[in-house]
């Protein structure tokens, strides 16, 4: 089998053996029930009891397991240039890491400079990716800066496929947009209707705080929380809102990480602003006082937003049970420990910043989330996999169980007792920030369009067989 | 074919000839596809494509239709004994005006006085359904006070099946709880995992307002809402969210009817109550200016709360968008104009409150919604059904479409032009809120546990087939 | 010389030697000046320099002292039944108290059971105040109930001269109204042109925790915070607020000891309501902790609303500063530790409520406020002394210095050092909360009506002087 | 007599000769009397009744009248460049409107472009000021950049006795600074003491909005509001408090118009901000509608913020009588109508912002407030007078009537009648926009340091004779 790429050039495509998923409970956002699943090529075909298999069929046996749809990690960075060097994991063992934990597709971060092209930007991600990526994948457009050569390319790259823009009102003279920007994009994102996802945190903020903290000579990771407390970011939110207010345009929150923030959130909604906001699984399981361990250890745990305090939590897990935080991302940045963290040993600021946990979101989520009665079933499948698809107009093709969607199944088992490690885990990074942390539940099959990619922690499918995934208006309905 | 009822009696139910809908496209609240639906007795069985019906299967085409869930209705009246009369809707006429609108499933408020007893009540309210209701319905248990019986009776109330309890805020000395009572009847649900619908509005304060507008002379119609602003509802609210958190009780706010009301929801939301908003189709789409209409044609809009300044509409619209609204009712109260509304020609007090709606809910918000792009047609499902089946413990058997799911489906017409005209609603009242209010869309079919029960606007099922409803614990999960 | 009291009883009232005090630095609420003050009978005749005082003058030298107007707390219990015995200080200790700590009036709760004469009540408290007290007094009229002799009673009382009710939110059963009941004393209050105080608390709810927290054992002082947390004080206001908006009577919230009851203070405020807020110099210096001393001394600390969490200290002094909380009190309430507060040694809600402090407020609020720098001299005044003659009609005859103004004059002396201490004060009751609490500046002389009567520490004046205060509408301006 | 200016050149000040005021009803912020006033060269030395008056002293009869201390305008623009002309008033008009209408001492913006040098502004506004304004005067220091030569020059200027800043958070490019330099300056002003005033809107988005209105043809003046509607205020209030609280300044909000944007002051204030808020006695009169009048007349009514939404007039006198908004100002700024204003016929953003009022603030404020009871005297004089005096550092000198402060007097007469006209007006601009608006009373006799300078409606001082006050930390106490 073959097809044409996103270039146009052709490639071999997953083998058209068809595969049945025999007597799993199947789960989604609004069912549950137990049936077979038949798929041929990359789809969905048939959801029936009792499903003989033509000759040739994978039958699986999902007995007493659950059928997900594939999961979707709507924020993730695979590739991004760092001080001279790059994050450490590659699209292939990104995507393989993403497949073990269940996500099927990524939406990663293309995060260009102000002084590159975009559509140069979005060819290079792109081919990083393409050929590469085991896992289906789709891109946010980060847009540094607006004029008119930035328009040309961003209507090109929505054409493309490209349904979302990513801003940063943070990350000032590096990645961030003026208000004037912010202003320019958010019409052109409306006019297009793509969904402008944002970083909200105030940079020239943060750099004063920074500046600030080193020279009273607070230098160590514990003082990250402090160029960056919650107000930083509610402050943030509460501009986004105005703008989005003023144009019109539908607005992602990243990374909300505290009830400061996301009460911007909720004043904006109730004054008709479209906004969804998305959490991480580390704001939900870890916490400031994680970044406070001592000899370093809390650079770790160093990330924007900083994890908050612990009583954030129950407020983010409310607002996932309850619909008013929509999604739930791992925003994976892979940096290591001792090579890449170690960089800001002496001074926070240079401390890179991310936890990854591309690899863990899903099994931390449900046995975090599920398990302790949290969240039910459906509101795990909506939050961690419907969702995004709907907001970013890969739904219904990613982000459910039907005939004719993608064959992307999570073939989970409940059994399984785990714990994580760095030692096991696929991430190529050099540690864990959840080492040790047990695990109740992990896919015993992944597919990916109709093919099995990951069985039992271990990554089984083909290298590079991941597709770009085209993507329309989105949340925009 | 015969079975128990819920009092052990045996009773004929629906025979067992299948039936088979064609090519229409399923919409729930979280998958569109387009397949076949087959059915054998009460239940879906298949869900697939090219499905080939057995001998004698009943097959209805759907094609270019959509096939819903059937709606459910989580806020009616339908018996309610008033000033020596009663209500002007029998179950017959109620359950049929429900099936024509798309509406499967009921949950009817059981409203004893502080003198009744509990389970008394419970039989009488049964006793007038069962039998006669052409739909499937469920009950909400009105506490209008507490002690040692109220507290046995409830306990024994929610054994048989009704999981959740309604208590006034308002009508105080009739329907109405005290704080003490409040709490009492909260700490009960909390404990036995069932939720609590609260009318929230403060009832002295609303005799004290009306005391003191017929005093002044104002005793029109158009008065009913300066008896009952915003203030009062936010006021109720306000109270509610203190004693959920107090208990923690999960509580579902019914009918809210405005911003204030619904900034009250969300600032308990955000602290972690366990709270869900219903609003009503009367709230989308009639405004405060509808009750100031000349001659006692205001009569036909006192409801209470009363409808709002138009302003409200965008609020509630893009709360039911959000999510942040969960569901959508009718709190249909079916009143005679001439005869009932009309007792309080010269004392607005007097006016019976409500504004029916039971049969045209589904169609004013599809067309109102779906049709004119503020809701989609998964925000349509999940909030006129499958939120309510979540919430009240009726979910997977209701409102949604799954093997294995009841069989409540509606093939829906979205090529149907109408108008909505008193001279041929079904609902036994003499006038229409909606007169000459056009509509975009119908049931073609309506069924309920796999039988045919309306077609194209008509009623053509069996009498009494509906089914009382026994529920679990619902939104406890 | 002598007058007529309130009742037509002649008297002797203080004799009419004139008093000058030299050189002192002269501070009210927006005025700071070194000048000599002359006072001929009860009032001040001259604010001059170099004024020569006729022979037979007292002349007192305040040459580096302030002059301050006497202090007004506007709210303390003084007399009040409690369990078949009485608070312990009469109205000759607690007025010796107030005058060696600088407060000059005071302002006493009526607190009359809901089966007692409203007219009853307020004759007994005269009474017990008249020929004792020597400081003035005036009072709140605690409105228990509401109906037609009610309204007789307190019409009459109003009229001579007690210009504001007090309602109890609590306490339901003894104090408390209904919301009925609430909504007539708003509504005559306003037409009466008189501030309604409150005491906000839900009292069901409390009931309700109460009986919750001694089922499950937890019986110390410190389980009393957990039967009023900020969310049912906060509740409480914003049911007053409620109320006060649908009246359109003016309120005063008394003793706010928390961030989320100001909040509902300023979000009543910011809609139009007409509120005042009133906090204590217990909520500022003390907090929960105090309250989990061990060994049952917390409950010296045992008051409603309890003491909070430390970070609302912030808040509180910040509101003073400016403005929008408009007065400190004490809501002095003298019961002894060993026979009194001992009768909740099994039970917290038995232990009567309250942390004497009519002596030392003053001083503590200078010590901590103006010393500390947390408030201006102005802003001392203003919400030690001046606000509260405002807001409660008393102004200018009392909390201002100027020429016709009562000559009730506090000569400060912000060089003296000294503690609190339970062994040295002259309120009657066995403890101190603030025992060994370091105070830096004391009142030298303190004068009611241009007569002496503490100096230093001591009470130097006579008995029974003061004066019952007749007030006028006051906040209603 | 001769005294040296700020720049120390001799000059000679006004007459020595004493004045008398008898039997006014003296009136400040906390005091209300009759009484005599004695002054003697610049300085109040006597408050008495029945002074008698050294031969050649002045008498006034005040008898029937109210003594104020004389008004204070915080927040006037006098001189400013504009388009290559200025502003009308030159301070010799300007300060003798001031003086005709009460207000004795005014503080002026200093606005200097991005370009130029802030000393070198600095000693131009004062070189324009002094020895032409009749009335005393400070300055705001306009920040409109921040690097080290801006520093060094607030350093002096502060030195100098300028002790308040002013930031434009509006007019990028022109007057507004950039986050980065707002922290800065924030920094420096709490380092040094002194109260950073603001003018909150964001400036891009005004910029972004005035482009899509003309863009769209919208070019008269009523579309000024919606290039800055109230969302726009509220997001610049909100922004400057979260770098208040970052950095710790005291900051004063400048001509708060709108709920929202009050809001966003109380949210502030309830966490602890140190802010202030003031509102101008347009937004307390004028509203939306005037800006919309026909036939370019609304031009004569476009100010920045614009003229609201007529409910927020309530909000804005709530909050002056009850203090959450602390002073009421101008913002004069002088522009003709038919030669300035004009120049925006096409596009209402050429025209000139502002509404002249400097000479009408203090008898609009009386009549429409204290006269119609919204405010009370004691309010009046605060919010006019003595907050704006304590605020800004001139307290006790000005703001209030006392022994040993300025002699700036007005002997207000209650009893005149009169109407707002531009043909007898002595600003020097061609309309008024209150032309025809009744006034019910005006002062009398206005002194200045103890000389007559306004008599009924006319000046009658020395020209030149005001004085450039040295200003302290102020509200920082």
């Amino acid at each position: 089998m073959a097809a044409l790429d996103s270039r146009g050039i052709l490639r071999e495509i997953g083998c058209a053996m068809s595969l049945l998923i025999k007597n799993g409970e199947i789960v989604t956002a609004s069912e549950r029930f137990v049936a077979d699943v038949f798929c041929e090529k990359d789809a969905i075909t048939r959801i029936d009891r009792n499903i003989r298999p033509p000759a040739g069929t994978e039958v699986i046996d999902a007995k007493g397991r659950y059928v997900f749809p594939g999961f979707i990690d709507p924020h993730v960075h695979v590739y991004m240039p760092f001080m001279g060097g790059t994050t450490k994991d590659s699209h292939e063992s990104a995507s393989q890491a993403a497949l073990i934990g269940g996500t099927t597709t990524l939406i990663e971060m293309i995060c260009p400079n102000r002084t590159d092209g975009a559509l140069e930007a979005f060819e290079l991600w792109l081919g990083k990716a393409e050929g590469h990526s085991a896992c289906d994948f789709s891109f946010h457009m980060g847009v540094s800066r607006f004029d008119a050569g930035m328009e040309r390319d961003l209507r090109e790259i929505v054409q493309r496929g490209v349904g979302s823009f990513k801003v940063f009102l943070a990350y000032k003279g590096a990645f961030g947009v003026s208000d004037e920007e912010l202003f320019k994009t958010l019409s052109l994102a409306r006019e297009l209707g793509v969904v402008t996802t944002a970083h909200c945190e105030n940079a020239d903020l943060i750099q004063a705080l920074q500046a600030r903290l080193l020279a009273e000579g607070k230098c160590g990771p514990e003082y990250h929380y402090w160029s960056r407390p919650p107000v930083v970011e509610a402050e943030g939110v509460h501009h986004l809102m105005t703008f989005a207010e003023m144009t019109g345009a539908a607005v992602y929150v990243v990374h909300v990480s505290c009830e400061e923030a996301l009460q911007e959130v909720l004043r904006g909604s109730a004054r008709g602003v479209r906004v969804w906001a998305e959490t991480l699984i580390q704001y939900l399981l870890c916490d400031k006082t994680d970044a406070e361990r001592p000899d370093f250890e809390g650079a770790k745990f160093v990330m924007s937003p900083p994890l908050r305090e612990k009583r954030n939590q129950d407020v983010l897990w409310n607002g996932l049970r309850k619909g008013f935080v929509s999604t739930l991302g791992s925003d994976h940045a892979p940096f290591d420990f001792k090579t890449q963290k170690a960089m800001g040993r002496e001074d926070f600021t240079k401390i890179p910043n991310g936890i990854p946990s591309l690899e863990d979101r899903v099994n931390l989520y449900y046995t975090y989330g599920v398990k302790r009665n949290r969240i039910d079933l459906h509101e795990f499948v909506q939050t961690a996999s419907t969702a995004a698809a709907k907001i970013f107009g890969l739904f219904p093709r990613k982000g459910t169980i039907q005939p004719g969607a993608d064959a992307d199944l999570v073939v989970y088992d409940p059994a399984y007792r785990g714990k994580i490690s760095a030692a096991t885990q696929r991430m190529n990074v050099d540690y864990s920030a959840f080492e040790g942390v047990k695990i109740e539940g992990r896919p015993h099959v992944v597919t990916v369009r109709g093919k099995v990619a990951a069985r039992d922690g271990k990554f089984v499918g083909e290298r590079g067989r991941g597709q770009f995934q085209r993507r329309e208006r989105g949340g925009y309905g």
